[in-house]
């Protein structure tokens, strides 16, 4: 163990090797996800991932990828066994390079959301995936991430153009997926290999984004609708009647709206002194036109919209500051554990569909589970939904795995078996999930995807998950 | 071979099965590809596709996929030993299945892109991937088309959400792949490997797209920059002022327009009386929102946005019909082969770039090769250049496919090596082009798109091209 670490060590350089105690916070995932490391090992440069890789193929060592270490499914954890080495992407911040006439970008892989924005701000851009944390570039790759925005800007699939990769086999080698290009099809588009598989295909150490125009307007508001049938509906309407704008329609349970304002300082009911609704959807129009070109008033608009709705698809709407309405949309994961443990679901079904699922898990949650409670919330244009359970605090009944075990089966069942959904919709595939996935994942796929990873990993060396039909030692 | 006709028709019924003479427009491809066939075979059921696929595996027979046989590198030709079974999707037409309220559509492969479009339009929606042929689904994935559109709505897979899959291995197995969700990130996400790879990797049957709300108006404009800087200033101009609305901005040069209006019946000069421009740029903007709401009169925004750009990016513009600017954009191919034979060119370059490429690579034309016409246009919002070439009837040198060889080494390294490009941006790979992509495709993506191959395809049962470093033999 000493000669590995001295090892890596002379690769990296002292300030690239962090042992003992000091590894702590790079053990424990962000939500779940918990183990020991042989060490961190946190190489500066392409070159340092390509030799620390070749060494830990050379030595048989498991490696585990870690960028921002924000991810919700464990991928980014060590195993309880001792002997894997987390490899930290976190110092790869080299120069970002924007391409401003291409709308392109190329970026060290741990570099961080933010940080990138802030490089692109000075040139009307952005990348515009928007999340709940500021995760590293190569991990929002990794896990394919969506977000609020995706029904205007697309996931990070939508927006890569290319990657470099470091290769587990031949170990260490650099290779180039793609350039930065909007038309290039030339074959098999092998960066797709790497995209939302976990790291499991090789390290990502660079990649060039598509970037897009800043919004120079934006227009938000807090709809009540009249009916179930009702949100959908003015999803539709408002696709159809301001298409070119609508950057967000997320969906609000009264039980989450309510959770938010109990347990988060300065949140108050928007619609008071009425109480909050049963459901209600926070909806964004974004503009990244010159007003003064179009003559455009986006909030105006937006009014002007749901006017010609009210006693049709709606019965109430506040139109409030937009950094308020989001504030208390964010807030609603630290209302929920204000209520007691959560039980976290990130599941998605079509869209069409999106109220009757809502409305089937919460009767089975109150049949089966009626000591919990449902604090649900979600991407409404997208078909994403949080479903997260609180386990309260004051319960009848105290905290059970074997119970939590049950209501994930429960609910994974309803939302894959009945509506053709996701059990894993924006969060990918961790040792979290992986029990899931091998149930809800077809023979055919196991087969071919347990190839694929065998064949750009041959030594299992990357030691997250293993995609075929059953996991694998080393 | 009368044995293995009698089998196949068998298994498809007499109307499944094309022979003799008959075959001879499944023979010959679009623009390149021409071979003979053993047989046509037209399964119009899924099942029917199984049944064909398993029969030719066993026998060891080569199947070349064709869907509406439009495609540009000759892809769906059969080769020249007579011995290849054409595996022809066009009747696979059963009933296209539309989801208005997810915005998704499930069609079967055959259906064409205007049939598509035809079950959309009730419900406000289309498929907005816009080409100058009417392919079928099944092409359109296997070539991953772009189109003239792609700045706004990106390409087929960008809107691709599930594909269902007859495999070549095991043989016939039906497999599906995705699912009409949004937010679905649940590992390798395998029907990438089905996108833009020319059917090497199965029969696709049927796929499930994402639809989009119909423009309700669209502005066009014809405009002469006032240096090649200003190209992609006013395209980045542009995006910044009406990034909500930018469809489309085409590239047309003097040549090109010149060789439209000289052999395309009723096309007149625009800018009369004065002289074609040396380049202009077909500038569309498209809104899917409804003026009642928006107040906005696209054309007049767009009017607008040009005059502030007059005397600096902009010497000259005309307002002309959409239909009738798009008509002489897309009459530009007919006019080309008015002034002798093409040698196209599919390249891409970073748009930032795409002025000093085609400037290079005419000087190049115009040094090396003094007896032929560049007559080049593309695609500048997306980086696409079909730099094509005119061969003259009245050359004073005769057509030499040694020279033509040449020239295609000359562009392709220009494209490739010097701008970091493409040589094959949107019309994929086929035998046509093969050599290049082994010339220009890394060791390490040759290495790892042949072993993709072989896993889907261990027979090689697919007898278009080899996606590794060599070609291989039944």
């Amino acid at each position: 163990m000493t000669a590995m670490i001295d090892a890596l060590k002379a690769l990296v350089g002292p300030r690239g090797l962090v042992t003992g105690d000091d590894m702590s916070s790079y053990e424990v995932g962000a939500r779940y996800g918990s183990g020991r490391a042989a060490c961190v090992v946190r190489p500066s440069t392409t070159a340092e991932v390509s030799q620390v890789v070749a060494f830990c193929a050379a030595q048989g060592i498991r490696v585990v990828l870690q960028g921002a270490n924000t991810g919700l499914v464990g991928a980014s954890s060590p195993d309880d066994t001792g002997r894997q080495v987390v490899l930290s992407l976190a110092r790869l911040k080299q120069t970002c390079v924007v391409d401003a006439a291409n709308r392109s970008v190329t970026v060290p892989a741990g570099m961080l959301l933010q940080e990138l924005n802030e490089q692109l701000e000075p040139h009307g851009l952005w990348f515009p995936i928007d999340l709940g944390a500021n995760p590293s570039i190569g991990g929002m790759i990794a896990a394919n991430t969506g977000g609020t925005r995706l029904v205007r800007y697309g996931d990070v699939r939508h927006n890569l153009l290319a990657i470099e990769v470091v290769l587990f086999d031949p170990p260490g080698e650099v290779a180039r997926f793609g350039r930065a290009l909007r038309k290039d099809n030339t074959g098999l588009d092998l960066k797709q290999l790497f995209v939302g598989t976990s790291g499991t295909g090789g390290v990502i150490t660079q990649a060039t984004l598509e970037a897009h125009p800043r919004p120079r307007q934006s227009a938000t508001a807090l709809v009540v609708p009249s009916s179930d049938d009702a949100v959908v509906a003015l999803l539709r309407k408002l696709e159809g009647e301001l298409g070119d704008f609508v950057s967000a329609f997320e969906g609000i349970s009264g039980r989450a709206m309510q959770a938010a304002i109990d347990h988060v300082p300065d949140l108050r009911n928007p619609f008071a002194p009425e109480p909050v609704p049963d459901f209600s959807m926070l909806i964004e129009l974004e503009s990244c036109s010159s007003p003064a070109v179009t003559g455009l008033d986006l909030q105006d608009t937006l009014n002007r919209f749901l006017e010609g709705c009210f006693d049709r698809e709606v019965t109430n709407a506040v139109i409030g500051s937009g950094a308020e309405l989001w504030h208390l949309r964010h807030a609603i994961s630290e209302g929920a554990r204000g209520l007691g443990k959560i039980i976290a679901f990130d599941v998605s079904v079509p869209r069409s569909m999106i109220m009757a699922f809502c409305r089937e898990a919460q009767a089975l949650v109150r049949e089966r589970y009626p000591h919990l409670i449902v604090v649900d919330f979600g991407h409404i244009a997208d078909g994403g939904v949080h479903f997260n359970v609180a386990w309260p605090k004051d319960a009848r009944a105290s905290f059970d795995p074997a119970t939590v075990q049950r209501l994930r089966d429960d609910v994974y069942a309803l939302a894959v078996e009945r509506y053709d959904g996701s059990y894993s919709a924006e969060h990918g595939i961790g040792p979290h999930n992986l029990a899931y996935y091998r149930k809800y994942t077809s023979p055919a796929t196991l087969s071919i995807a347990h190839q694929v990873q065998r064949l750009l990993d041959p030594q299992a060396l990357c030691g997250v998950v293993s995609f075929g039909p059953h996991s694998e030692s080393a």
